[in-house]
């Protein structure tokens, strides 16, 4: 699928509303690699400017895609292979270009709100399906993904409706449906 | 929605296929909990027969409902009411009559394979929009439900499909999809 996602540690907004960085989570790694894998998503981008963070994030990806985890249970080496440790986004346009030959990526930004550049999940999904265009689908961690960060996106996927107001999924889980919704059946 | 779920510690199979017993995880408490929510699912069972790990589980529930999480974070509250720590899944029998006016749920199996007493998602989505019965998803930890247990539901689902043959999807990220499945849009 010509579709990557990429997970946010900065900017994102606190509790709130302000600038904030998060610490990377052993659960997002690899809850978002194995759902990233089951739906055939090139790559998973875990971006975090700090090099402690990045050296434990890799550390744990070559635990299991080298080292005794890749023996003791290898389906979670076959999904972090799609794992990269990232500074910033601007990674993402040089490593996409090389895939696609040389076309950039389309970002699109997830939120719980909508937006003017607002596209739906059926919308996005036939654009995937198409094969044409590249695209990064951006999670953000903590409280959401910072407003200038999301101004800079050239799409905003439509926020996913459960049954009632309450809408506060993780970030794990929103990730899946998402997969599911854009990809799955 | 007349639909509980059921996250099984033991009986569950190991890496080889033999009975199990796993450990509450602090994640599937609240990532579950927080899908539960968000589709509007009556209670999120969590079942455990070890005296010890049934006691971690209630004390992070209270954390979030009634204590200091409370006050930090109250939508976790909102999400772990949901939360009751079983021993047994016939508990739920009882706690699901009560609410039922003495209907006795219909357990629904999760797997990675069919059987032949397989539903379809939107098969099962249509009998509980239909509203009459009431359902039990019951979700493995581990490397998924014990054969012994699998036996006595009444109904299996249908395994998640993605985009290949990977399929080791999170516990906590199979229920987000099944729960969107069933009950999202």
């Amino acid at each position: 699928m010509p579709l990557n996602i990429a997970l946010v540690h900065y900017p994102i907004r606190d509790k709130k509303g302000d600038i904030s960085a998060t610490s990377i989570t052993n659960f997002d790694i690899h809850d978002i690699a194995r759902s990233a894998r089951t739906y055939g998503v090139e790559r998973y981008y875990i971006q975090n400017p700090m090099p402690s963070q990045k050296k434990f994030a890799e550390r744990i990806i070559r635990h299991w895609r080298e080292g005794f985890g890749s023996e003791y249970n290898p389906s979670r080496g076959t999904a972090l292979e799609l794992a990269l440790v990232i500074d910033d986004l601007s990674e993402v346009v040089d490593d996409v270009m090389e895939r696609s030959g040389g076309k950039p990526p389309i970002f699109v930004g997830t939120s719980a709100k909508t937006y003017p550049n607002t596209v739906t999940f059926e919308n996005l999904r036939r654009r995937i399906q198409n094969g044409t265009e590249h695209f990064c689908l951006v999670f953000g961690t903590g409280w959401g993904l910072h407003p200038s960060l999301i101004m800079d996106f050239d799409l905003m996927l439509e926020p996913i409706k459960g049954a009632g107001g309450y809408n506060h999924l993780s970030v794990r889980s929103a990730a899946a449906i998402i997969l599911d919704r854009l990809i799955g059946r």
